[in-house]
């Protein structure tokens, strides 16, 4: 993973809007309704946010774990947070799951609030 | 998925202890850890059970998500929150999740809290 | 695999009620979203049955591969080409699949146009 | 899982023996091809059993695991032996596979070799 | 995914050159077993193709999906047809094939006939 | 994959160094956990590695596939019994793993023991 964060998203970003363009309005809908299923609903999008992180973890998606990653840091969820949220990734998805949760915390390296120091009192 | 909850729970607790009894210390060790990952950390309790659920949810487990409903509603979750928590399953995992969400629904009529009638305002 | 295929129909029938009768807009517009992906479009709703029957085969969900070989049936597919599909999951899916493409050919006989001697010149 | 090992074994044999009868020559060369990989090559047949139990058990496959189980037994794997190659399946695959280490241990109270007291001395 | 179509697949004859020619005859078997699932059978080999490209799909494999976009072309399916396939995909399997997906359209600007401009009227 | 091994081994320890002191007791212990899985049981660790070799394979992890390799050749499984292992993978998994099939060999090149010419007679 030696991809920059930006990058990552630079080329996210580039993708969905060709996908978006494409004329199919199935996809289009689909998009819409994946975006949606975050907002506030009966749970609240700051829990939300954390479940699509446990999601990503556990079917071992690098990119949607660094979407997530960053979407929980920007909901105010913190480092030990995280952390303890990839701990149950792990404990549910197995040690297969250890390459993506070191890639996590590759990630988070580059991610405000998420920082090796962040929790440091 | 004619068993009935109780029925479910009995089963599991039976071989639960037969492996507890095994004399394997591996497996002794992985249960208290998956126990533990549960416990109050960082993040509280009622939170992980959410993301118990909706891991157990995404990776197709019926098992797995009748357990993590039960706890789900004792831990004070209600009715629609459950729900919008497996609408991230749905669009996380896709349609090869609705069979395991309308088991999830069936198990639901059986548990105190989440229940159909249980939002009724 | 004791269940008939006119239980699992409408068991599946009566959850799926109660599913959209819940009051969540997300899950009703994915259900709709999903209904849609298979009419007319670039491709004809045929081809699609086919699609979804591979996608269910090589995901390996009973309930799915079922939906789709009764539909498949309905499009006009015969057993000897439901076969050849099945076959393409066997190799992309591996060993694992085997199981399940058992459980589609006890299916089958219940289905009409997908019957054992549906193809006996 | 109600099912006795013996109704299982007899559905399963009489499914295989409807699909090697289908005609579809890829179909049957795929099951030789399952049947050899666990043949005597650079490795023996033994440990190949345990790699396709543990392959069965990462990829949450119950009849896969009853299978190979009964095979393990066969080729003199006893109780702890395969107990110890399970805590290998719970431990990659996480506590997602807890479900189906249950539904082995259930299994094993059936086949001759690996019962509760095989290893008791 | 900066690896050019071209360097993609001269790595992977590369590689399969010495995989066939590592003496192992099961391996080798089962690579001829995948080839002929997309020949000519009960269904032809155009749709064979797009059933492999859907299964490689959910199963997400990028590798497999490229093959099989550029297969697909070669046999006669235009953008349209083929993004008409990725949307099962996307509903079958979810949003964690959207990266996927996203890099299935990446892959398609370097072939021919699914390019962004081929079915500009 | 365009990554030495030894570029590999870097970033795996100095994440797993990361991790390690993050302070999460949880996922301190799983590490240890699955670090004692492969430690003489009621089965050897020879054993137990070819057994994580086979389940990292058909869940498709390169980093898993990577690490049991070399562990594996450290154990004194030789190239051809590997390839004998790598093969149940395939028959289990299906032509989805061949991809990583693949790369296990590429990645064979560079561990002694296990290179194109290790069993030369």
């Amino acid at each position: 993973m030696t991809d920059r964060l930006e990058d990552f998203q630079k080329i996210r970003e580039d993708l969905n809007e060709e996908i978006l363009a494409c004329g199919h309005l199935g996809i289009k809908r689909f998009f819409a309704l994946d975006h949606q299923a975050y907002e506030l609903g009966a749970l609240g999008t700051k829990t939300k946010e954390l479940l699509g992180l446990v999601a990503s973890g556990v079917l071992r998606c690098d990119d949607c774990i660094t979407y997530h990653l960053v979407r929980s840091a920007e909901e105010g969820w913190n480092r030990n947070e995280v952390i303890d949220a990839l701990n149950v990734v792990l404990i549910v998805g197995g040690s297969i799951t250890i390459p993506h949760v070191r890639r996590a915390f590759a990630r988070m390296r580059e991610i405000e609030g998420l920082k090796p120091s962040s929790n440091a009192g």
